[in-house]
């Protein structure tokens, strides 16, 4: 039988593993921070319509540059944003990927303060882009100072933030944007895919945009729109940067089919984003009930808490699962991070973290 | 006002243009080779009611592996494949994009044999591959000599062959890429979107699979399915490839709903192929009148015809345009590329070409 090593795959792939959490049946899945509600009736309505009225044209390309949908998509984000500021892929992965071709790629460098979102290297590795892996304070905050002395030590060409973080979870304080704009020579990128969770008073980099053309702030429909299986992320810039992705994106990329849903839901989106204060409420349970019981936690702007534990978490996160509680590992030692999902979802994990964590 | 030309983007990509044809909104479009029929009324209902079925829980990740898409895909394509053999992607642009990841990219070589089609260079580029274009016979044909000459010359890490070719139509003999496995140390992508329209005894390279693991068979349900702007590319390959790709591919790059979509479409391929014949008549039709009006006409085993044009091909195609008949200029001096519509958009094209090519 063949396997990969008898194949000429390329040398710096050979003995990696892919990408991905256990996708396991487990009756309280909080391991990947999806939103824990389903699609309520009247948003499920107007999908089905908006799809179904695409369906006998499916033999035809879709619209190639998804006008109506990064219509509606600027119009939610607001700050005065158009169309031509807005461009939307298959999630915000092929966003970032797209960007890292564009502006970074083979010769380029691109950094990131770890722990943090764990595919912006894999996206660097997947374009041939060097990685340099800067890291967080310890409190896994980032000082200005110390951020834009990493920036000029390595000068990148695209500069990964992350706001708020994942997997940590805190937004970043608006003078880490500032201070690394102000020092970077190449693109930044601040990804807020978990920005509607943030508490009351944190600044979206979006402000920031009108003054530079060189920041890229990337979203995503998978978290607070509860979208993750309809895959649609999307990014907000200077349309000067929509205009140079255009030179690597896969032409049609987005189908007819993604459009119309993701168009219908961000229309409904009064409707959609009705969860997001449920889902504060439960993480804040979350941080407040762990807090109390003398467990560690890290402040979160998400829809996720990352939470110490004393023991080896291997083992902490094996004994959840053992519980029915799927929560995720992401390989930072002595530490699990877990969804904020429903009320009940909360609870499991609450009772099962009382008999464990203490 | 900030342009491209402002921006830090990768010195090859500047003064390049986005791929993609002109969408015009004209009565006759034949110029992306899509498949003229609408989809059938019980096919949209089947499609209408599988998606259906996902709505309320797109808040959940997608399958990430597709395995019930890929188990019936498998089952298409027969020749004893299963769902380990295919994998899919948004489109094959996707499908190759990946393969070029991880069988190519910096450092790396990929060779194809032009003219062909136009986006397998561009995936080179978006991947940091150096492309080699070989060139075909001066007939559009490919010796086997010649092939196998080119390939010990380069040394290419990736293989392009494309049967039957876009743009030139005509399907390449097995002796071809079977001489193409012998020197190959390489992968070999036969890229066979078109296959479906082949004459008949035009032997796919999936009968070639048993015997060669590094032979990959790309595939797309654009054309003969008539499921453009539903986006599902997809290849059969050695499992090892299947496994090879996971190390690239973005995790949840294909959304419930395209899983859905295109499962259903598959599972209804009796009424969508059902196209295929009548699509195959017209092109053939086309073939048979342009020749007998003396016009230079390639052999067809796609959805296409490339004829000559005498005058430059440039004025001739707007020739068509003002007559409300959107053809393909691919680039090659002295061709254009028509697709072979319905009955009704065919006579269009040959009442202008009447006019014209006289």
């Amino acid at each position: 039988m063949t396997t990969i090593d008898d194949l000429p795959i390329r040398d710096d792939l050979r003995g990696k593993s892919p990408y991905g959490a256990p996708q396991l049946d487990v009756a309280v899945r909080l391991n990947t921070n999806e939103n824990s509600y389903p699609v309520p009736e009247d948003v499920v309505e107007a999908i089905g319509k908006a799809v179904q009225a695409e369906l006998r044209d499916l033999n035809r390309y879709p619209d190639r540059d998804a006008v109506a949908l990064r219509t509606e998509l600027a119009s939610y984000l607001g700050h005065g944003l158009s169309t031509t500021n807005v461009w939307a892929a298959n999630g915000s992965n092929e966003v970032q990927q797209q960007l890292l071709q564009t502006f970074a790629g083979p010769g380029r460098k691109a950094l990131g303060f770890g722990p943090s979102y764990s595919m912006h290297p894999l996206l660097a590795a997947g374009t041939g882009t060097e990685w340099i892996g800067a890291l967080r304070d310890p409190d896994f905050g980032l000082d200005p100072a110390r951020a834009v002395a990493e920036i000029e030590k390595h000068d990148p060409d695209v500069i990964f933030l992350c706001s708020p973080n994942n997997p940590t979870g805190t937004a970043l304080d608006p003078a880490v944007v500032d201070a690394v704009l102000g020092a970077a020579k190449g693109m930044v990128i601040v990804d807020e895919a978990y920005t509607e969770f943030a508490r009351p008073g944190t600044p979206s980099a979006l402000t920031l945009l009108p003054e530079h053309p060189r920041l890229v702030v990337s979203r995503t429909m998978s978290k607070a729109f509860g979208f993750a299986g309809g895959r649609l992320g999307y990014l907000a810039a200077d349309p000067a940067v929509v205009d140079a992705v255009q030179l690597v994106r896969l032409p049609y990329h987005l189908s007819s089919i993604t459009q119309a849903a993701a168009r219908a839901a961000v229309v409904h989106r009064d409707s959609l984003l009705v969860t997001v204060e449920a889902i504060k409420e439960q993480r804040d349970r979350i941080v407040t009930t762990l807090r109390s019981r003398g467990v560690k936690v890290a402040d979160s702007d998400a829809n996720f808490v990352l939470f110490a534990t004393a023991d080896d978490q291997k083992a902490v996160w094996q004994a959840f699962l053992d519980r029915g509680v799927l929560i995720r590992d992401v390989g930072l030692t002595g530490w699990l991070r877990v969804t904020a999902g429903t009320e009940s979802e909360t609870s499991a994990f609450l009772n099962a973290a009382e008999e464990i964590l203490s």
